[in-house]
């Protein structure tokens, strides 16, 4: 069946999450959203595109920071309103320059901070 | 620095996205809504455990279909809107009944299934 972006359910801001995973080591690394364009122009460029809810803008990850994402297969789930993206990643994903955004853990409790950031 | 779900992020509807990834494999499970409640409960408990959208209720997974998911870690991630549970999981994911929700694949413009319903 051809894919067509408006096939997918997106929420009221015209957005649908996108979870981000390394395509080698199978880490998560972030989360971030999309609109139906972004969704277009990472399939048609092959380098993951975000919408930025804060600067309302499009985010083509790694544009500015050299840490861009080259999409290796993308992926929507049962009920089209959740995208995977498998990537392969240059340097970190996460702006505070860890490799994972999901670097803190909560264990009894406590939060647990997983990874330091990449030097 | 102790866990407080309060220190969450959640949406206007008082949700935050929580995805699951096998423990073991690494592989995406699915994505789901959490309350603030569905948070503490799934760290109290082990048991992950959603709120329902389409039925405004807790859903802890696998109550009704057995197909339960056992909490290894909850993370955080950077920004605190959203959380990534590591998890046992038993049986399919998905209410399709395969392994993952995320069994399509866009492809040169196509879908493409990846998996079929375990048996």
């Amino acid at each position: 069946m051809s894919f067509d972006t408006s096939s997918l359910t997106y929420n009221m801001a015209g957005l649908i999450p996108c979870i981000a995973q390394d395509a080698s080591s199978g880490e998560v690394l972030m989360m971030a959203w999309m609109n139906a364009e972004a969704v277009a122009m990472t399939l048609k460029t092959g380098n993951v595109t975000y919408w930025s809810r804060s600067r309302q803008a499009f985010w083509v990850k790694g544009e500015s920071s050299g840490h861009s994402q080259q999409l290796v297969d993308l992926r929507v789930d049962c009920d089209q309103d959740c995208l995977l993206a498998t990537v392969r990643q240059t340097g970190p994903a996460c702006h505070t320059n860890r490799r994972s955004c999901f670097y803190t853990s909560v264990r009894d409790g406590v939060e647990v901070e997983l990874m330091q950031p990449m030097t």
